[in-house]
């Protein structure tokens, strides 16, 4: 693949590290953000310490505060901001881009009010004309291990799977390999919605249940996140992919998620208030959470795992008791939703 | 339900774990095993120091070395011996057996040679006026978390529903929890074929590689274990429950699996002789590692993950060069290998 140009939208850890891999991979690498000492960091120093206090980047990642020079003459787009600002920022590029560029993304979240996925609002907010099919980027994926270059497998996804072998292209090499998916919304729904099965397998670590309890939440997690994304129109078997079950996985069992840590702490009795300020990064799972118990109820989908991190944050419940409560719920023929989801398809 | 007499073959970590369940419940248990010696500790200490060195079992869990004297009036039988005996115990049981018994096993292998699934073993070894349909009882459980009454939720599958009903109550109390199935050839190839991707999962622990490697290679695995199942006659969604995706996730993710610490040890370069000596436990994995070789070539499905186990444990692949050939094979469309499942439903 020849050289492109790549505007990166969103300096945090996972935007850096996919920027480092586009810059191994040959490509100019514009890094945008609004906070322009952390531009000015990136251009001087070549770091980006807030989230890596170890990591020297290439000099040729330029950091950019200005929106329009960024985009000037970009082959692609990535947006990789929190999703609470996906659409403020839709809207700003919409505003400066004068040009067709391919669009891809690598948030994982579910707006709050409209409950839409990150691709819509993009969809929404960016002409047709000034873009291609949105492409989702999206598995199992601790930018911690990735931006020291560790094997990492994950999926490129959209509507129109050319969009998605560019993007194949554009990321691949030793190190870093994609798996290309033409379903955006299991792919979109599996990624925002592990982050509340993370939180719910990080508060049974901190209550003090063992490795067979957490296998259990995952488990049963995946089962109602599959029910939810059927019932929103996704392939059920994407659940099973890398971004289903690969990165539950990475993120349910690792105490590198701030999902995990955040159920954890809760877990552990503190207030959900003080874990946010102590973190300093988006929990995008909390915001999640409240996203996935409307849907569900919209939908009339039975999510019992969503709804009881739902009244925990939300509702104060007793986060033993309701946790407990859920984990002794009556066994019952396992394979129930699959009929729930042959009925769908 | 009724106190029932239970005889529990083999007591082994996992038997004596699920020996104590069923003590919990009020049933009778009755451990038999062919070492003396643990027997007559069973008995005396109420230890079993090989697998538990600080648990005392109730005094009422009886060891028998003397199979007749075991089975006499039983209401159910569970196999939870090695995989490669459990044809000899079967036909001893058949042998001594005066009455009908629920049969369930609590095994995960394949057989050597017949590539057969434990309960077709069981069906071809003891006559069928003799026994219920076979229960399989198997989900994310080491033996370690049980045995001090940690949550743990698992499934019973049998081709009967009302035998799986039996069991799920006769484990059933506040910290263990069942789910049935009627899938059995999906629970069995699900809780055999897992033993070999932990191999693997470990492999790549032991080579340095981090959690997106392993969760990306226990994804793969996953996707070519259904595959197999498949092809076998399974419901390719039980792989998502939890005798799939959630023993898989204990297995593959945790220093307690024999299995993950073998490939461990494979992959920091250990030899296999070495590691079965010093491990001094039945390590499934290696053996099913063959038989899933060789059932793969027969079906004609295609097990890269399961392929290069079998290259390094039994061919003298150099261990290194083959998982990072296999971890950076060409990325295809990832539900690629669904297009088969559908083909074969």
């Amino acid at each position: 693949m020849t050289q492109k140009k790549i505007a990166v939208l969103g300096p945090g850890s996972w935007g850096t590290a996919l920027s480092q891999v586009l810059n191994d991979n040959g490509h100019e690498v514009r890094i945008w953000g609004n906070v322009p000492e952390q531009i000015t960091e990136i251009n001087e120093k070549h770091t980006n310490t807030r989230y890596f206090s170890d990591v020297v980047l290439d000099d040729k990642i330029t950091g950019y505060d200005n929106l329009s020079t960024a985009l000037a003459d970009v082959d692609a787009i990535l947006f990789v901001v929190p999703t609470k600002v996906t659409r403020l920022v839709a809207k700003q590029v919409a505003d400066v881009l004068d040009h067709k560029v391919v669009v891809m993304h690598a948030s994982k979240g579910l707006e709050q009010g409209t409950h839409e996925r990150i691709s819509t609002i993009l969809e929404e907010e960016i002409p047709a004309d000034l873009r291609s099919e949105v492409v989702v980027v999206s598995g199992p994926s601790h930018a911690e291990e990735t931006i020291v270059r560790d094997l990492t497998l994950i999926t490129a996804a959209s509507k129109n799977l050319e969009d998605a072998k560019y993007v194949q292209e554009l990321f691949s090499n030793d190190y870093f390999r994609l798996y290309t998916n033409d379903d955006v919304i299991g792919v979109e729904t599996a990624a925002a919605l592990k982050n509340v099965i993370a939180v719910g397998a990080g508060a049974l670590h901190g209550l003090g249940f063992g490795d067979n309890a957490k296998a259990a939440i995952i488990t049963r997690g995946l089962a109602e996140i599959t029910r939810l994304g059927v019932a929103m129109g996704a392939n059920p078997m994407t659940y099973i992919g890398l971004s289903g079950v690969g990165d539950l996985i990475v993120t349910g069992t690792s105490v590198h998620s701030r999902n995990w840590r955040a159920g954890d702490a809760l877990g552990r009795g503190e207030k959900l208030a003080d874990i946010e300020a102590n973190m300093g990064m988006v929990i995008e799972g909390v915001s999640t959470t409240k996203v996935a118990h409307e849907l569900a109820e919209m939908l009339s989908v039975d999510m019992p795992i969503v709804d009881t991190i739902y009244n925990v944050i939300y509702q104060d419940a007793d986060i033993r008791e309701s946790i407990i409560k859920l984990m002794r719920r009556e066994g019952r023929p396992e394979n129930e939703y699959i009929i729930e989801i042959k009925g769908l398809n």
